[in-house]
């Protein structure tokens, strides 16, 4: 843990300080149990309620929040990204020594950069790569030719198949796996035959990709990953996806195959999106929504549905079966004719 | 595998037995494909029409059914359990020998039990402990700190970040990662900032966490699976995350940050449920909904909609989509006028 | 990769070709991005567009299409089976060396046979049977009694739990997991009692299982996935489920345990299905949806809600949740007596 009197995060982070500057601060804490010597935050306006009675150093708020704190504030105009980048000053990552272990099984044919480090029991295939700065953590397996950029993290039991590439300054958590074959099978007339998949997965700068999700390689050409997209755990990403760059991703989605997502998307968790789409930039879409269609518009997307009583739910479920013979029903008192109505197929 | 007699057994566990005492049994079966010397149950009423052909040793069976059993009835209030619990008994799991393989790679700093036992290619960093008769299975690694209770055991390929704290008698299954970051992320004009996530996991006792199964790290404080918590396959547990003590959760559930669920509650599979929600105690949710609001009082809740044939479905969802409209005409029939409907927005 | 020219495809996989039989060919492309020196094809209609301006040598294509096509033509009843069979011979697999790598911890009592291929840091446990010409992927681990059949290949970091049984000619990917316990648990007053899981999973030949899918062993018989069955990514297939043979399942599905699925089905992405059911051979599950009772005949199923605009579907939902009286209400305009409406439940 590094240790910054007020005074020096207000300067070193560009805040405008409310309160005394030589006090000094050494870890976060959360507004509601924070102890003296903390610096905390106020993002989400269900926890306002804490900051009257919060007992942290300093409190990081934007201008119209900063009146209430009884403490002192760190004015931002984004209060949760001025928490993060002190939280990350404050509390480094360990440094990984570089140097490759020596249980580590490294083709002679792999390059290493000299300020990596490989941990135990990592296996390098031929030709492979991993730049500098670089750490693969323990057990990970690199196929050949797979290729890792300059300061990009892979955590423990991370597997990238053959040719798969990633970008610098990424992080990959543990059960990852990279460059699998896309479910690719063609029907014939005495069972399944597989298409073999040729491409591979190439992941841009910056993205970061959660436990346990999986990235297809290719059917012919690559799954693609831009920068700065995040990926929540267990992701599923078809092949030949392409995910545009700063979109979000939470836990649990998948994505079929030869879908592209834009640009600065939000991805809810549990959605599930067909193959073959078209995703404009700046689309948001609700957990556990299945998006069946291109959404060619910026938007908010939703066909999500909240539990309910289970037993009012069942009449619910009842009633949903036959909406179809209500709409004619309502008709009929309307006085239409059945028969006549064009928009029943 | 043990071998017992069916007065052995019923003396054991509690049991009331209806037939002969000396009759020897050496293995479990299930009511339908029993052999002889075999002991079955009957706890699914489903199954019951197989209780007159059986040819199991003897049946566990309630007593409201022990009178259509035509072999022995090993009588019990919960047959289900009793049938757990002989199981185990007849058939114990294969003593682990203590010592650490040599190929498994120990941090001299850590702390491991004699009697545990650390199978091959183990990798356990700085400061780790493992306690007295655990089971790490093969390819396991536990990060710079984690801590494993006595009698725990990991199966192979299980993950533990840096520091997590996993407690007495659990089990955790391959490919599970616990303590990887929380997907914390805060939008910048150019992009995201990575919110560090400084807490960790930590899991009570009893409890048993299945294949794949993601459980991130909190983002200050710890994420906590509290005693006697079931988690099935490919569940993820997102940062801040506390579940209470004794709750059953189905595979490939989804439960996003700072969400509170209860004390025995039982979820089932494919459920989502938001973030920063609190679920009371003794709540039930059915498979496939989604949770989208806290839920204050025990009871069952649902929004799973069975699917039915996809041409009658598609006619339904072509009338869902239309629901408002129908509702006004509805209104308009019984002389309503849509403007003055204070429910609408 | 191989060569030929179109005259030696069309000889070897049995097609009719219009065009230039000398004309050589090294690799598969797509239609929209050939090369000049590469066969492509077309099955989905939506690139039918790209067939007037494609640089391939030539494209596979059935007699319907032919006609359009500008270059050569390999025509096929079935185009995308040929594909997949020309592009796996232009492409082959990279051939594995036999042998055991010096550094996998093999028990002596396992038998792998002299053809099969160990790859680095795999461990295999007592008893278990490696067979002729398989390869088993870096940091693997096969329990006790395992066995993989011939021509099998299990990508890096597969694991297999005691006593699974793997066919002929299958491929498992990363991560996955096969033969943890099934969730089985009984209520007891003060707690969840374990129920053993004494089973194991079975595996028959020409399977394909994705990366980080779980299938977990039987209770007390086998769980068993049939000849030919195509498994995508991160599906959870729990205890004694039965997957029919030549049956397809998407990504992120989950099958609850004691469910047997039929021959020839295809189940959608995100398909949810309870336990204890019986599934149709032919039955097709559209994406995201659930299955909670049996499906005895052949047909398409769905419950699945495309996501509309978020405003629009939270209406729909509103008017949802009152269905039921709106219901009532039709039926007294239609001058029912609400009471005696026998479906009214």
């Amino acid at each position: 843990m590094a240790e910054a009197t007020l005074g020096q995060l207000a300067a070193r982070f560009g805040l405008v300080l409310r309160g005394d500057p030589d006090v000094p601060v050494h870890a976060v804490a959360t507004l509601r149990d924070a102890a003296p010597g903390t610096v905390t935050f106020l993002a989400n306006p269900r926890y306002r309620r804490y900051l009257g009675s919060t007992r942290a150093a300093a409190v990081i708020v934007d201008e119209s929040a900063a009146g209430e704190c009884t403490v002192a504030a760190l004015i931002s105009k984004n209060p949760y990204a001025a928490y993060a980048r002190i939280a990350a000053w404050l509390h480094p990552e360990p440094v990984a020594v570089a140097g490759v272990h020596a249980s580590a099984v490294v083709d002679p044919s792999a390059r290493i950069a000299p300020s990596a480090h490989i941990a135990a029991l990592v296996v390098i295939e031929a030709g492979a790569e991993v730049g500098e700065r670089a750490v693969i953590g323990a057990g990970c397996v690199l196929g050949a030719g797979a290729s890792i950029g300059e300061d990009t993290r892979l955590a423990a039991r991370v597997t990238l198949y053959r040719g798969v590439r990633i970008g610098r300054r990424c992080i990959v958590h543990s059960g990852a796996v990279l460059g699998a074959d896309g479910f690719g099978i063609a029907q014939d007339v005495d069972g399944w035959v597989k298409v073999p998949q040729l491409g591979s997965v190439v992941v841009g700068d910056d993205v970061e990709i959660g436990a346990n999700t999986t990235i297809d390689r290719g059917a012919i050409e690559d799954t693609v990953i831009e920068d700065d997209v995040k990926l929540d755990n267990q992701i599923q990403v078809a092949h030949n996806v392409r995910i545009g760059a700063h979109t979000a991703i939470a836990g649990c989605v998948g994505i079929s195959g030869s879908t592209t997502i834009g640009r600065r998307c939000m991805i809810g968790g549990g959605v599930g999106i067909a193959g073959h789409l078209e995703i404009a930039d700046n689309v948001a879409v609700l957990g556990m929504s299945l998006v069946s269609r291109s959404l060619t518009k910026p938007g908010i997307y939703s066909a999500s549905v909240p539990a309910i009583e289970a037993g009012d739910w069942r009449r619910v479920v009842a009633r949903l079966r036959h909406l179809d013979d209500m709409y004619d029903r309502v008709r009929a008192l309307e006085g239409h004719d059945k028969v006549s109505d064009p928009e029943h197929s």
